[in-house]
């Protein structure tokens, strides 16, 4: 049988890339990490990580990571037959991969939910979708939230429902430059708010309901979801934001909608096919808080 | 003279890391900013760019992006005297580098004084440190927000005050885990809230004051400074915030002091040494806001 004691120090490894991160999660100095993980190494007869800036896996440390995080998913499901048997600190762990429009929206009550149901510490990283489905695969995450309606090998895909842009601005600003409606001129001549992963989506809404392209219309470049609310209420910049985000301005009257146009996005949640109580619980979590925000996607 | 068309094809390029962004920013085609980045190499008879994933600067790349930035400084300047230039759509623009806590708290207002002073349209990338410097050196922003003291080559670095971080949790969250006060003992059986750039401050807090070391206490992970207030005000982890971001929470009693310790951080703003009235009007913007609201460093 594996030495789990050599497994959990590269996993940590590799889920930080980072041996000093590691050693503090672990309790243990850097070089009983080095050891533990040159050990394993020796034994397995192959190299694990590349020990370079940034630290990365190797495949076979990939695939290594992913057999621990299903080790620890079962071990979940046996403390909670066997509640003797002694977790860390008393709390599960779980990590999740969000899209940051997700976590500024209907996503905020999921880590709530799994720590007051389950007892779980939640790790998330936010990210592009890209990245978010090479957590997956790497096993650093259990699941994620994508734009892809296709499942990858081993991975089931889940409707979560569909998450609706629209424009918002202040009052005055709406006064200021769309006096005469919002039109393509109106728009090549005051600012929108840019943020990288929204610039498809902000591009898309400009292309499709007004022929500008990009380049056509000036922009602010503000890389967080709620700071584009934020400069949407400041009044120098419209924001093509997800509408949950600004209801409450839009409810009091900081933020109007200009025009009425709407873009939407199907979102799915990708997780591991894979026999766990534990990992059914987080899917039961995630899917029932999507459904109670997000209207179903067509079919 | 330097042909301008080609290098600000080049500087478009290194900017966005990328020859598709680049020629949709300047409404031209990959093929066409290719080749002027091509001709600008050939006439310097070197190599500007390193056509890998991502595409990097060589330094004389990156030599060059600084000096187009100067050049747009100083036609912005100019703009200034002579208000019939035209500029992009009417506006200036400006890439600053912000990290995240002054984010969310006192630079919040920043881009709306620059925009409804000056008419900047602002660039805001939000990293970690180091990462903001390499922005700083690269000339990819005008100025940086930082914990360094000492001005990098060519630059200055003026002190922006002390920014204050406590410990907050939600009232049933003290009740439950902290009925006897916040201890070493509790805090090893009580969730935190990680976020990678806040790691080191909340570990030297409850190093300092408890005695605890990373990986005595559990911890979620929520890399947002907004999301650590989030899940201090729903319960599930006590959150070490800077003290701006919790006053709401505070004033309404949805968040409480558990204790009275304090960590101070010292912040610098880190701009080159120009000639430029553009750079002078953002120092004095920036430079008021921070004073507005944050405390001056000790001497």
């Amino acid at each position: 049988m594996l030495d789990y004691k050599l497994l959990q120090a590269c996993a940590e490894v590799i889920r930080h890339a980072s041996f000093e991160k590691a050693a503090r999660e672990l309790g243990l100095t850097q070089s009983a990490i080095s050891q533990r993980v040159k050990l394993l190494e020796d034994r397995l007869g192959q190299p694990l990580i590349i020990r370079a800036k940034p630290i990365v896996a190797t495949a076979s440390g990939k695939r290594l990571l992913q057999h621990y995080q299903s080790v620890r998913l079962l071990e979940h499901d046996l403390q909670d037959d066997l509640p003797d048997i002694p977790s860390d600190g008393g709390f599960g762990q779980v990590a999740l991969a969000v899209n940051a429009d997700s976590f500024a929206t209907w996503f905020v009550n999921v880590p709530k939910c799994l720590f007051d149901e389950f007892g779980l510490l939640v790790h998330l990283s936010v990210d592009d979708e890209s990245l978010n489905h090479e957590a997956l695969l790497d096993g650093r995450v259990l699941g994620a939230i994508s734009l892809r309606p296709t499942p990858m090998q081993g991975c089931r895909a889940r409707p979560l429902g569909k998450m609706r842009y629209v424009m918002v601005v202040s009052p005055e600003f709406q006064k200021r430059y769309f006096s005469a409606g919002v039109t393509a001129d109106a728009l090549r001549s005051c600012p929108a708010v840019n943020f990288s992963h929204h610039d498809e989506l902000q591009n898309q809404y400009l292309k499709t309901h007004f022929g500008l392209n990009p380049g056509d219309f000036p922009a602010h470049t503000v890389p967080s979801s709620q700071g584009f609310v934020t400069v949407a209420e400041q009044g120098i910049a419209y924001a093509v934001v997800e509408i949950h985000q600004a209801n409450d301005a839009l409810r009091t009257g900081r933020l109007v909608q200009p025009c009425d146009h709407v873009i939407e996005r199907p979102l799915y949640w990708h997780h591991r096919t894979m026999k766990s109580k534990l990992l059914d619980r987080v899917n039961e979590t995630i899917l029932s808080e999507a459904r109670r925000f997000l209207p179903a996607i067509d079919r």
